[in-house]
């Protein structure tokens, strides 16, 4: 997918929500615990709920991962489900991967090639040559991490080197890698008043913003200090949509509450002149 | 398993060689591609050749990941086949995985519960809630990226806080952690010189040493600069020994360069009088 494409849907839905699929068993409705393939069923029992209201999917990998090889043909279901239905979705293997060159390959072609993902998430710390053969491949999307959520985010990503701190040098030299226009970013929502000075530093691209929800972000200020243009954000929700409810109005629920996120950023969008 | 029980293995068989297992389809002998799961097929007849030869192995997980869930099948197949036949050999999943607190709380099941490895690789960038939740399991281990081999680790890792580079930061942080004995490093054969220093720094761990061979470090070096009095080292050598022939001798090439470098490994352990 291309980021035109992208934007398009953006404006088409008046939304820049992405859904975060992080199945865990022990949360699901009971409904689902005798199927054959649960975790699979409530994936898309969700995307069938949400996909009026989103733009993209984000399948959290290691809630595939812990279920060996029942939780990758899952994952091989699911997204091979978003692609045959929802072409239109811009599709994100949360990995956080990265490795030296010719393992970091391996990794490009499992998520672009096998699975056919629109985008991955990718970890910094091993440099250029680790993040670079992720960003070979055309129309695909490599989401570098800068400035995460989390509490350990402050450990080393806020180091300082005396001149920046760690997440803005990591963005500064990623601009010379080679196909930079094909990186995306990682940064939380909790971190909203960084984003203007990170949206200063590279005002193209777009960014990936988890947190708002469960974490406590305000997806009216990642908005105001995020938006560009093209929107330029993804804003995600895993667990306020997921497990909005657990009963047996599970998908009614999870609807709704993505609904409710839609509507604020039409919001958002239209208070940016954007639809 | 547990670090003493690391350390009779290496004085038994007088050698800290580990073996990774990167299988490459491209480069097996074509009498393997014909095989129902020529993956597994291959890393069977590795570890059959060269048990003898090395304390541990090293399953790098991009190299399954690529071929989706028959990937992950073959993946399932060769830790059961160390863990049920070779129970003494210590297994290390190498997935530099790591991601926010309950995420990372996936993956240390899918690794530790679900597979069974001793233990596994993982990157710093995303802190103390990133690494810990892989810390928390008795008797594993959780191998953190310091120093990596490859040319990219200049770009962060090399990074100055005024006092500090970030590696070195990595490292002393790391050391406030629960369970901080659970912890092993990874530091590049590449940069043996900086190995000294990191030994003074934490005398006690092990350390998961890549590009010995391929990469072009010197075992003669890292021996020198990282040994403790455990040993304190596994020496990872992939390529060199699995694609040492292609043809139907391959399991004998494999067998002597794993030899070839037990060798080495014994008269090094006699200089440091721990055999």
């Amino acid at each position: 997918m291309t980021i035109a494409k992208l934007f398009e849907e953006i404006k088409r839905k008046k939304s820049f929500l992405c859904v975060g699929l992080d199945v865990d068993l022990d949360r699901i409705p009971e409904s689902f615990k005798n199927n054959q393939d649960p975790i699979f069923d409530f994936c898309k029992s969700i995307i069938d709920a949400t996909a009026h209201y989103c733009v993209a999917y984000k399948p959290n990998i290691a809630f595939f991962e812990a279920y060996g090889v029942k939780g990758w043909q899952a994952l091989e279901k699911t997204i091979n489900y978003l692609n045959e239905n929802y072409p239109e979705q811009f599709t994100i293997a949360d990995a956080k991967r990265a490795d030296i060159g010719n393992t970091a390959k391996r990794y490009a072609k499992a998520y672009f090639e096998h699975f056919n993902f629109d985008s991955i998430t990718v970890a910094p710390y091993m440099g250029r040559d680790s993040v670079e053969p992720f960003m070979e491949y055309e129309e695909k999307y490599t989401i570098l991490l800068a400035l995460t959520s989390n509490r350990g985010a402050s450990d080393f990503q806020l180091n300082s080197n005396g001149d920046k701190l760690l997440y803005e040098q990591v963005i500064d030299t990623s601009k010379q890698w080679n196909n930079f226009e094909q990186l995306m970013y990682v940064v939380g929502a909790t971190k909203a008043t960084a984003l203007s000075q990170i949206r200063k530093s590279i005002p193209n691209n777009f960014l990936l913003v988890p947190g708002v929800g469960a974490q406590g972000g305000s997806l009216a200020e990642v908005a105001q200090h995020g938006m560009n243009d093209q929107c330029g954000l993804l804003v995600n929700s895993s667990r306020g949509i997921l497990y909005a409810s657990s009963d047996e109005k599970h998908a009614e629920s999870a609807a709704k509450a993505a609904k409710k996120l839609q509507q604020e950023m039409s919001i958002l969008l239209r208070k940016n002149g954007l639809v």
